[in-house]
C-alpha cells in the first residue's frame, strides 16, 4: 500500500470548496482540511464544514481564528448590508461589497503554513474566476502570483523538498459546471451553505449573489438546489 | 496642513521593527502598527511592541490573534528548544528551527488586508536578509515576490487607486547599520526585546541567535545593548 501524498483544502462549507474537497479526494491525495472563523456574520457555515469534513472523512479538520472583523471594510464581516437581486442579471459587474479585503491572500498564506508543517506541497482552493469575476483574489494572475510567491517563502520549497502547487480546478467552471462536477462524484449539496445572509436557523436568503448563482446552477442542471 | 499618506507598520517590540517604525515616520508617514500574537512562547515582546507604538505616537496599534501553534513545526511555537550558542561565530548557516512556517507570509497577508481597508498603500516590515539569511521569507526575491502578488489581490490595486509597496529598508543591512540608523532617529532601544527565550521576568537569555546577533550590533557601534 502505497502513501497518498497529503493535500491541504479550504473548505469554507459551501458547494464550491465541498466540490474541490470531493476532486482532492479523487485526485489521489490525503486531505487536511482548514476553515476560518474570520469574523463573518455567521457561523452557520463552520457547522457546515465541520459536517463535510466528517463525511468525507478528511484525515483532520482544523478551523482557525483569524480576526478579520476588527479590519471593517467588507458586508461579510460588517454591518454594511449583503446587496440583494431579484435574478442573476440583476448582479452588479462591479467588485462587490461583499469582497472581503485580502481574504484569499490571508487564507492562503495560513494554509501555506500548515502544508510546510505537515510536509505537504498541494493546496487545493475552490476560487472562481467565471461567476465571481469581481473578486480580484478569485483570478488565475492572481492565484499564479501566490504561488511564485509561495514557492519562495517556505524552507521546504527553497530546499527545493517540497515545491508549491495551488489547485483550483474550478476557477474556468460555470456554477452549473461545477455542480454537474461534483454530482459526478457523488458530493450531497444538501449538507453544503453559500448563502451570505442566512437566517438564525439556517434558511437561505435566496436572493444575494451567492443564492441566485448557485440557484441557477442547478437550475441549468435541470435539478432543484437541495439546500435551498 | 496636508495630511500624511497612511502606513502599515510590522511591529514585533525587537530592535529591527522598532527601527522600521521610526523610518516610516521619518518618511513622512502617519503609521498604523499591528503586531501578531501567533503562538509565541511568551508574551513580552507584545508588552514592549505596545509601549513602544504609544512613545512613537502611532495614528493605531492591533494586536491580531492568529493561533500558529496548532500548527507546530518551530521552535518559537512549540516545544522544541531553542538553540544557544557562546558567540555569534558559532551560529550556524541552516535554516534555523526557530523559522515558523511561512510567518511572514501570513502576517503580511493580514497587513495586506489592514492597508487595503485603511485606504494605505505602503507597508513596512523590518526583515533582514543579512544576519538572518536562514530565513527563506526575509529575502529580497521573497518580499518582491510578494509585492507583485499583493497588486493582484486588492480590489484597490487591481483598480488602480492604491498600488501596494512593501518598504524593506533594513533588508540589505548589518545589524550595526541598523542600530546606527535607530540612534540616529532616537529610538531608545531599551524599551525593545529580541530574545527568543527570555525569562518570566522578560531576561533576556544572552545566547539565543537572537541576542548573540543584538550584542555584537552594540558592540560595534562601541556601545552595551541597553537591553541586555
Amino acid at each position: 500500500m502505497t502513501t497518498k501524498p497529503r493535500a491541504v483544502v479550504l473548505l469554507s462549507g459551501g458547494l464550491d470548496s465541498t466540490t474541490i474537497l470531493a476532486l482532492a479526494i479523487q485526485s489521489g491525495f490525503e486531505p487536511y482540511a482548514v476553515s476560518f472563523r474570520y469574523g463573518q456574520r455567521h457561523e452557520i457555515e463552520l457547522t457546515a464544514a465541520a459536517r463535510i469534513a466528517a463525511a468525507a472523512g478528511v484525515a483532520k479538520h482544523i478551523l482557525v481564528d483569524v480576526d478579520m472583523r476588527q479590519l471593517g471594510g467588507s458586508a461579510l464581516t460588517s454591518d454594511i448590508a449583503v446587496p440583494k437581486s431579484k435574478t442573476v442579471d440583476d448582479i452588479g459587474t462591479e467588485i462587490p461589497v461583499t469582497y472581503v479585503p485580502a481574504r484569499n491572500t490571508v487564507f492562503l498564506a495560513y494554509s501555506l503554513a500548515w502544508a510546510e508543517t505537515l510536509g505537504a506541497g498541494d493546496i487545493f482552493i475552490g476560487v472562481n474566476a467565471v461567476d465571481y469575476s469581481g473578486y480580484p483574489d478569485c483570478r488565475p494572475e492572481y492565484i499564479e502570483a501566490f504561488e511564485r510567491m509561495a514557492n519562495l517563502a517556505t524552507k521546504a520549497a527553497v530546499e527545493g523538498t517540497q515545491p508549491i502547487k495551488i489547485h483550483t480546478p474550478l476557477i474556468h467552471l460555470t456554477k452549473a459546471q461545477i455542480i454537474k462536477t461534483g454530482l459526478s462524484l457523488g458530493v450531497d449539496y444538501s449538507m453544503t451553505t453559500s448563502c451570505y445572509d442566512p437566517a438564525k436557523d439556517g434558511t437561505s436568503c435566496g436572493h444575494c449573489d451567492a443564492c441566485l448563482l448557485r440557484r441557477k446552477g442547478f437550475m441549468d442542471n435541470g435539478l432543484v438546489d437541495p439546500a435551498a
